[in-house]
């Protein structure tokens, strides 16, 4: 078993792919962790804008919720056509790409791929920071600790699907299970105590009201309080995930993770309106999240409130999984229409998309070490990739009932034309009430990134197009190349080349260019040694050009006198042969100058269409 | 001009050495900063050590100076003697190679080299920890600023020998003027004092003696001492730099080195007795150099002061410079005995040894981060390595005049030979009395590289011996190589490469691995694009071979059955074609998988002495 096998798992066979893909019990860990670690973080975000109403603002959040759960409740319709109408996956990108164009296609693209990096980041900085304070001795360590977990996510999805799956299905079901048996109880409690139960552990007091009510802070209470919908659209990009019948699999786990969603949000609006909850000044002394008040005013301060409050860490900066399984199957949809590098197209040993998974860490490692591992400053960025997506995705598939018409084909049109309005609005108002915190850099990065697609995608056009080949074979002038050889002396590595040369060609030119260092010249024995034994042979003998090289200068001189042997033989092909010392301990190569290695470089670089480098190995046995 | 001449001036022809070279005035900065910028720790050092005997000690530095001036002398009148009998330069390398033997000559050498190593570090962290003494806002950058000191250092000496000069000629001479001008006048007002001088700013007093004499105390105080003579080894070792008669040259400039030296050290100890200076705690609030403490009470503190000081700290920080000059002549002359990777001994653009410039500003750079850049902490490695080789050096030409006898020989055999022994007692007294505070890293190194030295050697004979070719051309079979042509469509590199294959050789395999990702199926279309054709022309078509990959690999079939064509003809060469697009810009390398390369490579470590690896390149215009 090699280090690789043990460390990635056995190399898989392309048609071992079946046994790798999942059902919705593994599907909803897989596909929808993000989505239901967002109501962690989601209505507080909200709340924490309402701080300066008081006590009044916990009684704005019951509208502000119902608008995010019918916005929700929309997407999903939306996304159940979606995944019916294609079933390949791609999502947004291809449904938008089929029907609105590849522009429209390449935004809802961009759109998706910065949320899923910002979803990484979020997910792991929330993790991360959640731990810190509960174990304040850790604080120094946030950033490192944040980059420790990416490294330990990345690793896990680079074994591939199923292994990764399995990893994060404990902490999920535990988490969804402990708090909807809060809530449940909850529920239960503000029933038998009229609609004023009687906290276990008494939250903090609500603040005083510093403020009015104004449109203006519920509108950008609702803009925060949207980061609670990022993630449903994982499972329609990853259709091809599922194991058949993939299309009711998928429709199955994403009506499970939106249902989840939905039920923890109403519920952790009523309850936290129940028991007087809000949201405590994030960064400061006696900050507390609204989930660990909720479950410390329902159950108290016990081991269940413990367990809770572990599975929601574990879940938060595991979340950030559900972007490494749909990431690089965005960008292999997208390197397969060439506007990424086709090294994203490329599965890797364990049949995932490596450079994916590495380009989506990498990219995650960077924002949070430009943001210090802060969850607070990436959460402004954060919405808008996932609006803008939904907002394209559903246009694309009002255009594709209009085009394909018949029967049902009106009412899908609608549900489609009323969710991609109501996202699209919902995105006006994010990128307005967040654009000063942080939404313009999104703004910023989308075309940027549109521009290296459209780059991308023209250098792969012109490749195309220069080396395609409809002709049949040429075999017009079939002579022999010009072969020249470079020499240092005579040694069995010049022996060989020369000895090479003379099979493919009769028109052989040896150089030597000699720098004071250099060693004997070889015209003094040039005769004795080549001259002679061609003869008798009956070749002619190779021709010997020593050019003396004062400056020290090594490839110049040789690259010039190529150049003359090119302008001397217009019509001939170049064949140089590089002979080289290939040795035994990869130590050695410091022994030695990569003067072959360099010349090979120079002349494939510089030597032009007519010249070809022919490599003769003299392998050392110690 | 290039940014390369810019950076490091235009490149020098070979014969344009001459040009470059000294005379004793430049030979004085360049050769003997090293000797003469000792002077300021040597003393100090051992007065350091004094401390506890209070005003006595003082006292016993009479003594002390006059040991290791004699020891000076002697040193001299040896290395006198060594210059005029081996003018090409090699210093105490050369003569303890060529009379006492190689091991001998090696000894010598890793000695030498540590010194010059300890040298540049001493030098860079003594001037900038007297920099920071004098701004103590510096002092957290202490490691940053001897790092970058040592950059400037090594830029200068990139650029070449005398510009280096030319740098370092002012400070040189400024501070070698200031201090003996402040002798001068201090014995003059010694004398006129009748012994008392009044000092013009009093120097601390005298601590009271918590100790009393002993030998072992005054041992470690010579032993620290001993310091002083660092660096007098490099005019020997530098007589190539010297314009002719370069003997002469360099048998002047050593005198004027060893002379100033011998007044400086002298008149410094003459005057620290009659002022009553004694050294204070090093790295302790109300530290002050004994030298600042000295030109203080002669001069006081004025303008002079000052330019004295500033001098003295450029000069302790250049004095690293003598390293540069003479490390890499040294690494030179023992790589040109193969015991070092021969790039050693080359020259680079501007006639200097570029690789020992670099190699030695690595070492330097890893002894100031290992010791965080402070000077005492590096001044008990010193002294070991220089009396080593001033040692091993002397014994070499005790043997030298032994053998070659003669008139005067008698008499430089006995110079030498209590040369020998002088400073052999030296270096086992700096042994013993050093050997817990640092000592024993020296005496670990030199086992360890003489060793590295040794296999280096071992090396580029087995590959000299390997290589080494004394026969004629061998013009037997010189049948056309099989050729195999890896392919993965039918393109225009496809169309290139085979027809050069079928200039080559009658016997053509060509090869398509096909994965899952991969396009067409060659055989397809073979027999139309290159059957047919090939028949019509009267050639043999080429075979075609398609290997399907369900694990997606590459290399490995290909290396498979590159393995079986060899198996099948085990008297034939194989050449593999390897068809490579030559991008036009460095950043589309990004976007295309380098598989040639990959492939290349494998082959040339893997394919075996009868695989030859062609490489054609298509050229992508745009």
């Amino acid at each position: 078993m090699s280090v690789a096998d043990r460390l990635f798992g056995r190399r898989l066979a392309s048609n071992e792919e079946e046994g790798q893909r999942v059902g919705p019990l593994t599907g909803i860990p897989l596909l929808g962790l993000d989505a239901l670690s967002s109501s962690a973080y989601g209505p507080e975000a909200a709340l924490t804008l309402l701080i300066p109403l008081g006590a009044i603002g916990v009684g704005y959040m019951l509208p502000i919720t119902a608008v995010i759960v019918g916005l929700l409740l929309l997407v999903y319709l939306s996304y159940r056509q979606t995944i019916a109408a294609y079933p390949s996956g791609g999502g947004s990108y291809t449904v938008a790409k089929e029907n609105l164009g590849t522009p429209a296609g390449l935004v809802a693209a961009v759109a998706l791929m910065l949320d899923y990096i910002l979803n990484v980041a979020v997910g792991v900085s929330a993790g991360v920071g959640a731990l810190v304070s509960a174990l304040p001795q850790l604080q120094p360590h946030t950033l490192a600790l944040c980059l420790a977990v990416l490294a330990l996510i990345t690793f896990v999805n680079l074994r591939g699907v199923r292994e990764s799956g399995l990893v994060f299905l404990l902490p999920t079901y535990l988490f969804i299970g402990c708090i909807l048996l809060v809530l449940a109880i909850g529920v239960a409690k503000t029933l038998l105590g009229a609609g004023r139960p009687a906290p276990v552990v008494a939250p903090p007091a609500l603040p005083p009201a510093t403020a009015a009510v104004s449109m203006w802070l519920l509108l950008r209470a609702f803009a925060s309080g949207c980061t609670a919908m990022t993630g449903v659209e994982a499972v329609s990009n990853g259709v091809s995930a599922f194991r058949s019948p993939a299309v009711a699999q998928a429709r199955r786990t994403l009506a499970a993770i939106v249902g989840i969603l939905v039920v923890l949000l109403v519920g952790i609006t009523f309850l936290a309106r129940a028991y007087g909850i809000g949201a405590t000044a994030p960064g400061l002394p006696g900050y507390e999240s609204v989930l660990s008040q909720l479950v410390a005013a329902v159950v108290g301060k016990n081991v269940f409130y413990y367990v809770t409050i572990g599975a929601l860490l574990v879940v938060l900066s595991l979340s950030a999984n559900t972007s490494f399984a749909g990431f690089p199957r965005l960008c292999q949809v997208v390197a397969r229409d060439a506007f990424l590098p086709n090294a994203f197209a490329h599965r890797g040993r364990r049949l995932v998309f490596s450079l994916g998974i590495y380009a989506l860490a990498g990219c995650a490692a960077v924002l949070l070490v430009a943001f210090g591992g802060i969850t607070d400053r990436l959460i402004p960025l954060f919405a808008v990739g996932a609006l803008l997506a939904f907002t394209v995705s559903q246009a694309g598939m009002v255009a594709h009932w209009w085009r394909t018409g018949g029967p049902g084909a009106r009412r899908s049109l609608l549900i489609n034309g009323v969710g991609a309005l109501a996202t699209g609005a919902a995105l006006v108002v994010v990128l307005v009430a967040k654009f000063a915190e942080g939404a313009w850099i999104t703004l910023l990065l989308i075309p940027t990134l549109l521009a290296i697609f459209r780059r991308v995608h023209r250098h792969y056009a012109n490749v195309d197009r220069e080396i395609a080949c409809v002709e049949p074979l040429n075999l017009a002038d079939l002579r022999a190349p010009i072969v020249v050889v470079p020499l240092r002396g005579w040694d069995m590595p010049a022996h060989k080349a020369l000895r090479f040369a003379l099979k493919l060609s009769a028109d052989v030119y040896a150089v030597q260019i000699r720098t004071d260092e250099a060693g004997d010249d070889l015209r003094e024995r040039w005769d004795e040694f080549v001259g002679e034994p061609a003869r008798a042979a009956g070749l002619a003998p190779p021709h010997l050009e020593v050019i003396p090289s004062p400056y020290r200068r090594l490839f110049g001189l040789l690259l010039d006198y190529i150049a003359e042997l090119k302008a001397a033989h217009p019509d001939r092909q170049i064949a140089v042969i590089v002979p080289e010392l290939i040795e035994y301990r990869w130590y050695h190569y410091l022994l030695h100058n990569q003067r072959a290695q360099v010349l090979k470089t120079l002349l494939m670089l510089r030597g032009g269409q007519r010249v070809v480098v022919i490599n003769v190995p003299w392998y050392l046995s110690a």
